[in-house]
Order: structure tokens, then sequence, then C-alpha cells
């Protein structure tokens, strides 16, 4: 089997589907009257990441992922965005960015060994499938999911075939 | 690239996560003399799942999608579970069947066509690895992440890092 097909269109898949959320809570926001900053900034507790961080950080741990297990140079992205459309656009720009990798730079990426970030001070190295399984995608998933849960808490009419991307 | 690799250690390492957030969620109950059923019932928004089907279908979809992933028999367990204990079990019976496969059981199961239930009167064709990155982690984490929001909104004193199994 292909490390690239067991990676990229699995991110793909779920970026494609937050785009879609995206567009429904900013329906919702124009419907309801409330000003998107609001939504952007709600929480499921306080001490929690705000709803466009979580946006942000499944992007970054699609692309900086798929970066490492590729041996590409890690992107940064600053978090700047402000509106719908801005976070549209990030998103957008994101699933552009996991596009250009090509099968072939995934070759033998199970198995070569990955050093990341788990902190400001710390780093961890793991076979790449491994990186993938106890860190990439529980951390890819968790921001997504948390920032469907975060909508469905702030009354957005969506479900979970809205987060698997069929709806 | 072994199939089994980049399915089943991913699967436990997040069931195991969930039984580390129960004994927190546990704890927490008895602290704040909190009775388990209304943490069990908690749920983001009232027509989302309450707490415990979110456990119960990160269950399902792990061991149904391994099932089906090797060609095994799709085992069908009853959401029966009232209290911790038996919630806690539900996760440890989970865990004990994913630990009975072998990789050899995985092998060309990402090339497999696998048909499966998406609704009471439908099923959906995917070849394995499409099944994996289309319905069955997406629904696996969305479950797993969910329990972990529904916690967190309760107060349950967790973060990411008891949901990605390092804490």
């Amino acid at each position: 089997m292909s490390f690239y097909d067991a990676t990229v269109p699995a991110y793909l898949q779920i970026l494609s589907s937050l785009s879609g959320l995206l567009a429904k809570a900013e329906a919702h926001c124009e419907a309801k009257k409330i000003q998107p900053e609001v939504l952007f900034g709600a929480r499921l507790y306080p001490d929690m990441l705000p709803f466009s961080k979580q946006i942000q950080l499944a992007c970054d741990f699609a692309s900086k992922g798929c970066a490492r297990l590729s041996g590409s140079e890690v992107p940064s992205t600053p978090d700047t965005e402000k509106s719908f459309a801005e976070l549209k656009q990030r998103l957008s720009n994101t699933i552009g960015y996991l596009k250009t990798f090509k099968p072939a730079q995934f070759e033998g990426g199970e198995r070569k060994e990955i050093t990341f970030p788990v902190g400001p001070n710390s780093n961890l190295t793991l076979k790449g499938q491994e990186f993938v399984n106890r860190f990439s995608f529980p951390n890819f998933y968790f921001h997504a999911a948390t920032a469907h849960g975060i909508l469905r808490h702030n009354g957005v009419e969506i479900g979970k075939r809205d987060f698997l991307g069929v709806a």
C-alpha cells in the first residue's frame, strides 16, 4: 500500500469538510445577525482555544504533518485570520499545499525517523507511521472535531455528515 | 508499509486515552459530588448524542472498522453501560478485541472492497483505504474528540494531552 494514500487524502477529506462547515457557519451568522468575531472567539470552556484557532491548528497539523512525512521544509503560517473570507482562504491554501505532494515523496516515510516539537523546549522522535498514529492524526482530527463541536454548541445547524463531508 | 500498522495501533492509541479520560471523569464526579449519570447524559447541544453514546460509538467504529478491514465477522455490542465501571469495561473489551488481530489479516485490506451501512436502508462500497480515510477514522476520532469536548465543557480537568494519551 502507499503511505501517501494513507495520509494526504485523509487530511484533504476533513479540510474540505471544514470549508463546508465554515460556509454554514457564515450563513448562520448572517441569518441570526451574529458578529462573526463572536463565533470565532467561542470556546467550549474558558481555558480552551477558540473556534478560529481550532481551524488554524487543523490546517497546521495537516500541512506540517505532510511536510515532515515527506521531508519537505515545514511551512509556518501566521494566525492572522479575522473574517470568514480569511479563514476560508487559510483552508483553501492548506488544501492547495497538500495537493502539491506526490506519492513518491511519501515512499518509505512510514519507517523514516521524524523529529518534531512537542512543546517550547522539547522534541520527540518517532517513525513516520507512529508520528501519524500517535501525533499528527489525533491532533488534526481533535481540532477539526472540536471546531465542529463549538459550532454545534452555538446552534449552527450542522451534523456529523457535515464533518464527514457527505452532507 | 503494513495496512495493519496504519489502522489497529491508531485506534488503540485513542481507545487507551479514552480510558484515561474516563478515570479522570470518574474522579471529578466523586470530588464534586456529581451523579455519574448526569455526566453520561451531557451533550454539547440538545440534539447531539450524550457522552456515554460518544464512548460507545468510538468503540464501535474501532471494532467494526477493524472487523470489516480484516474480513472478520462484524461484532455487535448492545449499548447497556450505565456506570463508569461498565463504560471502562466496554473500552477494555474493545481494546482486547482489537489486540486479537494479526497483521496478516490486514494484508491487501487497503485495496479490498468494503460494503458497509451508512444509514438504515443504504450501503456504501469503498476500497479499504478509502473506507478508513473517509468513514472509519473520521467517525472514530469525531466521537472520541466529542467525548473529550463534553467532559471539558463540564469542567473535568483534562486537556489535549489526555486525548493524545501522553498526559
